[in-house]
């Protein structure tokens, strides 16, 4: 049992102060999910090795009790399997296996995306001391210069914003990815989205987004975790000419699930795309 | 309690005999994963409402004890509250959120396109009866001619299979999208893989695809349910030059989940996007 409630964790922020890796940013949520208080370690991306006394390159990683435990779905498995009487992350393994899959496409969609659109600005909030390493491994990841990869991301934050829909899809039926309350799968999906608040010197969302509202109930949980002074407004895209609709407008009117409820809701469809069929 | 244990399944079917429509097929497993028989109703898309006594226009329907029972998700949340003793199809509300969003993904990315590739054949076929309204309402839908839709195929379907990573990932590190044993999760995916089955003249996967384990013993399930002799094979998918990967061959070999075992299981990607840095 974590002495005092509290567990260590090993943050890794911006010279503002904010939390950066999406993978971090969710196991903060995750911890607070289960209730225990927090011991930050602060620090940015050099000397992690020597900040946790050689135990990993990486973060995150926490210290229950003496016990390091290493990566965000690592230390997940451990909350739920040493602590089964707090609130569940993860209440049953087919949630881990659909988060799995919904997370790799977030990430393909989204979250990567993202980073080529802030990878400048990101370098350039880091912390001083960040700055080399920021800069050097990820050009060197990209192959290009992070001014390049940035450029030109007004061209691609409306088509990453229409890429959404299948989290509109799901929260548009239900109040959170957990269901009726939150869980892992909304603190792993929601990690990309601060990550990004914590970078985007430009809004990626449209004000009126559906996603919007799911958003802003992350950002309140465990007392306005999410709501860092650090972080940059998301919410203000606006489409210009050219620009595919930021969402999509028509979901909200038909609704994927359960829509058949007999002949009455069908008709206006059948009618439309039967319209001057012979007999 | 379903009489004798049958319940009534309004099938959807081509002029094979296989079941055509993805949700068709996802509640056809359904059914038997909650241990029913089916007394199935033959048809195609032509005489629904003629067939089901006006309740109907669209199927999945599904009669218990007399009482219709209407849509794909309609069915299966019934099946499950009253039923629920037999074996549960949705283990927890989380499952429905985070599958809705993961439905939406595999429907824009691959059902969807398949659809295009397919549509000729698809109306090809149907039964004599559908040809006029399968062409009629489709060519509505699509604003062009089912032949111009699909033509150029063969340039679309490595990229579909490409899209594919998500569902790789997950099954990379899970039996089942339902984990341990499969759950609606599977069949809701698999159904959109089972109605490309039902149409595909050419494969859409590479016979060494990731995928074709999981997708497999989906066909065993419940006595080979999904190994209809009117089935096309989908796997034979060649990659031609100037193609994309049909799957990301790289990524059996990292693995993106419990990665961080410590300095050892990073230090050769630390090695290489250092390389070159100053001190």
């Amino acid at each position: 049992m974590a002495a005092n409630n509290t567990i260590t964790f090993y943050d890794l922020a911006l010279s503002t102060g904010a939390t950066i890796s999406p993978f971090v940013w969710a196991t903060k949520y995750a911890l607070k999910h289960k209730g225990f208080d927090l011991d930050v370690v602060p620090g940015g991306f050099t000397g992690i090795l020597e900040r946790t006394g050689g135990k990993t390159e990486r973060l995150p990683a926490i210290v229950d009790d003496g016990e390091f435990v290493l990566d965000s779905w690592g230390i997940v498995e451990y909350l739920d399997a040493k602590y089964p009487d707090r609130p569940v992350l993860i209440p049953h393994e087919s949630v881990a296996a659909t988060l799995k899959a919904l997370d790799n496409w977030f990430w393909n969609a989204a979250v990567g995306p993202w980073m080529f659109c802030f990878c400048q600005d990101y370098r350039d909030l880091s912390l001083p001391q960040d700055h080399e390493y920021v800069t050097h491994s990820r050009e060197k990841m990209l192959g290009r210069k992070l001014e390049e990869v940035q450029a030109g991301r007004e061209e691609r934050l409306p088509k990453i914003s229409a890429a959404l829909e299948p989290l509109r899809a799901a929260l548009a039926q239900h109040q959170w990815l957990g269901g009726s309350s939150p869980n892992y799968a909304d603190y792993r999906i929601m990690g990309g989205i601060l990550f990004t608040a914590s970078v985007c010197k430009t809004p990626v969302l449209a004000n009126d987004d559906p996603l919007r509202d799911w958003i802003e109930r992350c950002l309140d949980l465990y007392g306005g975790l999410g709501r860092h002074p650090g972080l940059f407004p998301l919410f203000g895209l606006e489409q210009r000419e050219g620009d595919p609709d930021l969402f999509n407008r028509a979901a909200g009117q038909g609704g994927i699930y359960k829509r058949n409820t007999g002949p009455e809701s069908t008709r206006a469809e059948t009618q439309r795309i039967t319209e001057g069929m012979k007999k």
